[in-house]
């Protein structure tokens, strides 16, 4: 980065992470049947996939209206998984091999764009998750995915789970930046709307194959987002980069 | 990095950063010469970066103690220099002046072999910081540095400034690692000690010049840490990296 550059860099793009930069849903059906196949257990693992993100939402909803004390993501996963294992008959796993199942989230691919458009982005923004994932989730993933992140933040360093407002003013705080000087990159327009309503700029990312070929939401922006774009690429496009 | 490298990631080594990882010295006065150029301030500026951090641990042990509530290092530093100005009857600097002097710490330059060697490390080892520094002042540092930490953790994510206790464990926590598996690699024997106590295997990093040219402190390890290294391309040698 030559020093022009580096001091062109006056604010942040802080991204959702599930959907947004990597693929979960094949990602968890690719580990469930290498796991199927090595246990024997005939399921339809990306529908198994889909019934795990379903318990998603409830799960924080616990957390986030105080039923449940503050847990991280990982938690929340696990006791999901067991409910999930326990309604289709799974009682074969040692404690390892449903805790390494339930890591399947820290394995996740980023979408065939994700990569090559971050190392775009980074040479002009800071990079920072904004994510319900827990650090050491991000931190893997990102390992593993080579994904350039500036900072891993989000839900465990705030203390709140998306949509809260906290999770999303903390974030900004700890960048030193006011919320006008971070874009929140999403392919959920109600994370977007969230994050609008507290300053936060907004770029929509489609990912119309996130939820599998049937997607029905969050096909097409839904608010006056700063920027909507086809894929990661087109964002560095659209912002210079 | 092949796949095979990457499934030998199985631990973390966590850093100091003023001093072990950048320059801290040396970086201050050279923003102080610059701005006692700009504002015609004669001052000795090598010597009023050793003013400031004289008054770094001192001003951090009020927090510690509970006798003022958290603070950010940001807003630490900005406390001292407030009073080291007054004490050099410097008066002629407005807000925005001060505060870009301030964040002269989040300027700070590399030590020659750090970015070369955290290449290097971080092909085998997740990468942390755990610093007293707050997460801007870390994040801007590694941007403009290019230093390539996997997760910027410390005193702000923890809540606690070093050595207490808290400082060390919540960031092996947040990493998702035992206290075993992570390594604290420090220029500083004291830091060194609280992260052993606490179960962290330790490396210390010689940094003779850290406190200039008259340094007395910190020339040797003082304890049986796990590795003693020259400089961070000497560890990433000894760590077989």
């Amino acid at each position: 980065m030559s020093a022009a550059a580096r001091h062109s860099i006056d604010g942040a793009l802080t991204f959702d992470v599930f959907g947004t930069v990597v693929d979960w849903r094949s990602g968890i059906a690719r580990d469930g049947a290498e796991l199927g196949r090595a246990k024997g257990i005939d399921l339809d693992w990306f529908a198994f996939a889909d019934e795990w993100r379903a318990l998603y939402q409830p799960a924080m909803e616990r957390v986030r209206s105080g039923e449940i004390a503050w847990c991280m993501l990982d938690d929340l996963h696990r006791m999901n998984l067991d409910i999930l294992l326990a309604r289709h008959g799974v009682d074969g796993l040692t404690e390892d091999e449903t805790d390494h199942f339930n890591r399947a989230w820290h394995r996740l691919d980023a979408w065939p764009d994700a990569v090559a458009g971050l190392d775009r982005l980074s040479e002009k923004f800071i990079l920072a998750t904004l994510s319900n994932g827990n650090v050491s989730l991000l931190v893997n993933m990102a390992k593993r995915a080579r994904l350039p992140w500036d900072a891993v933040l989000g839900a465990e360093t705030a203390g709140a789970y998306k949509p809260q407002p906290r999770a999303y003013l903390r974030s900004a705080e700890m960048l030193g930046l006011a919320p006008e000087r971070c874009m929140m990159v999403a392919a959920h327009n109600g994370d977007l709307a969230a994050a609008a309503a507290l300053g936060f700029k907004t770029a929509f990312v489609r990912r119309p194959h996130e939820y599998g070929p049937g997607q029905t939401t969050d096909l097409e922006p839904d608010g006056a987002w700063d920027f909507t774009a086809e894929d990661f690429l087109d964002l560095a496009a659209q912002l210079g980069c």
